[in-house]
């Protein structure tokens, strides 16, 4: 499994008070740790280098790189990994704080659209703001929206083992009950690799960043399991990396659900105490182990 | 109680397949709605009226008002709402959409700094990006740092019954699993109002947008309650709201536990199953029923 990188920089142990029933006592507990990331990018053009702040995300540290280079691929400012020259920490004069900035140099000439951070990105239809026009944004950005994934099988069984796997793996960080995962799985059930934060979308981009670096994708071949519920802002990020199955152990809402029919992917939801709900089941996907009532 | 208007447009109901244990049943469900809402203000100088596209968030629909000027306050845009002139739909070309665009007017001269929502916001500290310059930046901008608020008394046995208080007046919106409440109530654990959405911050948006419409701020002598775990950036709306005392059903953050404490706000954790953990208790906030051990 690939290196989930939060061991050191996840948790912090604080002084509370812990309330049963009437009794208070003082205790030493872990809670999460939450810090700002700033994301810039260097662009050189004819010799010149121009940087630009792209985003402030409030992240748990560790996987940062990951995080930053799954951001600007998941909101289509690049779209292949040799678009980045380097990635740093920012060479700061206070250095207390060069950890929450990172750098990425992108290649000579790589200049991106960063209009999609103005969030016009959902707003691009010519009909105005909807979900119709989110959804159309996303299809003009997807550089994977044309392939077409081969038939594969998925067992019943397989998804009904996730929620425990995926637990599993998360080992002490579940412990703060404040920690989301975004885990990836081969269709046999086999965890790929994990990566976890305080915000859902960092814990998803993170994931997508090592895929990208790896050169894995498209993620034709591997289930996306997400620790909460599914929003539309999740699925967008999914499809951007070409993901066929998502596993959520929450709920998906209206627009995740359109986003994931539009695109083909299949979506489960609730996958919990062997039960799931199917909200999209793509074509190429054959669920076994199901039996029609 | 105050209205929570999302009745109408919270609930969307779609098809899909319940499987339990290998049984595949065709089933109508329902699930939390989740559209894009754009926010924008309309300045008016010297007779000169300027648009400007503020945020595109994706929400459930319904108080969409509220949430509009909620954002503008607890983002530090507005500070009174003599400051806003009215609030309308746009008069689109396409009606469809309007639904989905919120014009937010300005009184005459009225102009607020947009710098904030650059994310700037987070990062005006002179020593760069970090969890201490995020909270000296909210500090500049909140307008009740200063106030002195009066000794309270909050009973254990108030705390504990909340949580069952906040699900019931969710109702059938709490079944979609998918949706996030903020309740405020009195320090007597009487619900005064209710906001739900599918993103956490929107709901928090549009109590107190509600809350300045009612000219009710600061929240001196209020609870604010979380479904779910409490970030740094619900920590902060809250603040910007004079709000003194944050129970969450689920668990804090590092940052939002230092917020917590740099405001004197008390904050609560895992308020369930008759316990809870206290994270700070303002100096001004005695809580009764407690047993020391």
């Amino acid at each position: 499994m690939e290196s989930n990188a939060l061991l050191d920089t996840a948790l912090k142990q604080i002084q509370l008070v812990k309330v049963t029933e009437g009794a208070a006592v003082y205790a030493i507990d872990s809670v999460s740790v939450e810090e700002p990331l700033e994301i810039r990018i260097a662009t050189t053009v004819d010799g010149i280098i121009e940087y630009k702040n792209i985003s402030v995300t409030m992240r748990t540290p560790g996987n940062d790189t990951e995080l930053a280079i799954g951001f600007l691929f998941t909101e289509g400012l690049i779209s292949t990994i040799s678009q980045i020259e380097t990635v740093d920490r920012l060479d700061a004069v206070c250095t207390r704080n060069s950890d929450n900035i990172i750098v990425v140099r992108l290649a000579e000439g790589v200049v991106p659209k960063t209009i999609a951070l103005d969030r016009n990105f959902y707003t691009t239809s010519s009909c105005g703001v909807c979900g119709k026009g989110s959804i159309a944004a996303i299809k003009t950005v997807s550089i994977f929206k044309e392939f077409s994934p081969k038939e594969s099988t998925l067992e019943l069984e397989v998804i009904y083992r996730i929620p425990d796997q995926l637990r599993a793996a998360q080992g002490n960080f579940s412990a703060t009950g404040g920690i989301h995962a975004a885990g990836l799985f081969d269709l046999q059930g086999e965890l790929i690799a994990l990566r976890e934060d305080v915000g859902r979308h960092n814990a998803l981009d993170k994931l997508i960043g090592y895929a990208l670096s790896d050169q894995v994708l498209p993620l034709q071949k591997q289930i996306l399991v997400l620790s909460g519920r599914a929003s539309f802002e999740l699925i967008q990020k999914a499809a951007m990396a070409g993901i066929q199955v998502i596993a959520a152990i929450g709920a998906p809402s209206s627009l995740a659900v359109e986003l994931a029919k539009e695109f083909d992917i299949t979506l489960l939801g609730f996958v919990r105490d062997q039960r799931c709900n199917i909200y999209h089941q793509a074509k190429h996907i054959i669920i076994n182990g199901l039996m029609s009532h």
